[in-house]
């Protein structure tokens, strides 16, 4: 059975069209490697890749791409309107076929030690490859950026798991996490305050669902407002708890859910897992799904 | 984009494996084609197979597969318990990706000619490709059987469209038609002819949905019932419309749905669907759903 991984590399380079070019080279025509999407913005001054492909493959084209990012990109010399510590920003690996979570900690750990060893880089494992809670979070890894990042990396609390903070390529988060669904939930109401409360009240940091991050968000075109959320693990916490919690948390303030937005991709078996709840599908094997069989 | 198409031929053998097996090698390891399932009852005496493939390599394999039929098959001799017309009885064309009916529907037709002129087996148009609305379905053009079918295809309603019928291999039909879904919705009664009423008031031939067929089903073991469907346009016929209209045709006996059930293979736009609905999703694109990405 063909593992797939996901790889969604960000590099610091959002402006220069040329050397955007010549990174994604490194992601095309590779044998093993699908490159799904890149886009980048020149505010941020960034770029987002998204890559499917067999962990070797996406392995390799990895250390390619790092090497060109190293001869092209100078964090000394980087503005930009996104937090960055990084030329190569934060690496993820997502499980997406016959893998599963510890299986792309270790191809993200080992993926780490073959770019230092090729180009020198320093990284934070993080996310579900973190070596102690509070290095879990991106955000937090990475608060006080690429210019406070080589004092705070002597600190015992923030020491690199692999090779040092450099002037040049200042540090890369890398690890494993769950696939993301960006999941908002329309609500009749143009009252943020409501909007916001019901975020909380669904959210994990606030006492909500385990894997749901949430904000209010206003959308005044429309007159309405809704909760904005990213799923962080689809798989504990299905589409339908959060979907239907909203709801039952949405009467309080007398308010109705009228729909909801899916940003971006998610996986299939979200999608079946749905239909498994409302229809209270017994014994649904998800292979059940007949492109599944069409991807072996 | 490559054109994937589904294939569902029925032969009429399904004692001999020797015979079984010859048959099946037709389908393996040729160019385009994916063999996902083959199989076969010794009571019935038929074998299903389950291809899927690009469409040149799909006809190429049904050409060569038909001719090893002609050769170990002789209807003459043929006896089983389900109704049959032919040495392959029905052979069936679906659209799974980059292909419409319209398209399959053309497939079927150039496919059943090819075979004639191989191999002179006669050919019956049915379901979408059915020349006339009274030859569309498959039980009313089988009805006589294999031993009635000689006389019957002599009557100007019932000529064969390409071909006639053979002594050796009889009739197949041959056509386009929708991904059937095998969905049973379950009840919390045991009587019976409530979950007939029900499959009664659901199913397009008593005036229900347009592309739903159903019966009643008992399932004694556990002292409930089922209304047992095939969903043959899923696509004009959700599967959300039929699970929410029997809940209401339901509420009139007193009785409960519980669950449901998925035979066999969906399409995974049927769980796409099914989550744009119960999530109010907007603006949804179905290849929102990542692994479709993964298919190209």
């Amino acid at each position: 059975m063909k593992k797939l991984v996901q790889c969604v590399p960000n590099f610091s380079e959002g402006r220069d069209k040329e050397k955007i070019e010549k990174i994604i080279d490194a992601f095309r025509g590779k044998d093993g490697v699908k490159l799904l999407d890149y886009s980048f913005d020149k505010d941020h001054n960034r770029m987002v890749v998204t890559l499917v492909g067999e962990p070797k493959g996406i392995q390799a084209s990895l250390v390619e791409a790092f090497g060109v990012a190293k001869k092209l990109i100078d964090m000394r010399k980087h503005t930009g309107q996104h937090p960055r510590m990084g030329a190569v920003d934060v690496c993820p690996f997502i499980p997406i076929k016959n893998m599963d979570v510890s299986e792309c900690d270790e191809l993200a750990k080992e993926t780490a030690k073959l770019i230092n060893e090729a180009h020198d880089y320093g990284f934070f494992f993080y996310e579900k490859s973190a070596s102690a809670s509070h290095r879990t979070n991106l955000a937090k890894l990475r608060k006080g950026e690429y210019e406070g990042m080589k004092e705070k990396t002597l600190e015992a609390k923030w020491l690199p798991d692999v090779g040092t903070f450099k002037e040049d390529t200042g540090i890369t988060a890398i690890g494993a996490r769950m696939p993301l669904i960006a999941f908002n939930v329309l609500l009749d109401t143009d009252n943020l305050d409501i909007a916001t409360k019901i975020s909380k009240n669904v959210r994990h940091i606030n006492g909500g669902l385990r894997f749901v991050k949430g904000i209010g968000i206003d959308m005044p075109e429309r007159g309405i407002t809704q909760v904005s959320m990213n799923l962080t693990d689809y798989t504990k916490t299905p589409m339908y708890r959060v979907f239907e919690l909203i709801k039952i948390e949405a009467k309080r303030y007398g308010v109705n859910v009228i729909g909801s937005e899916l940003i971006g991709l998610a996986p299939m078996d979200a999608f079946i897992q749905t239909a498994e709840y409302y229809f209270g599908i017994e014994n649904l094997d998800y292979n059940q799904a007949l492109e599944k069989h069409l991807m072996e």
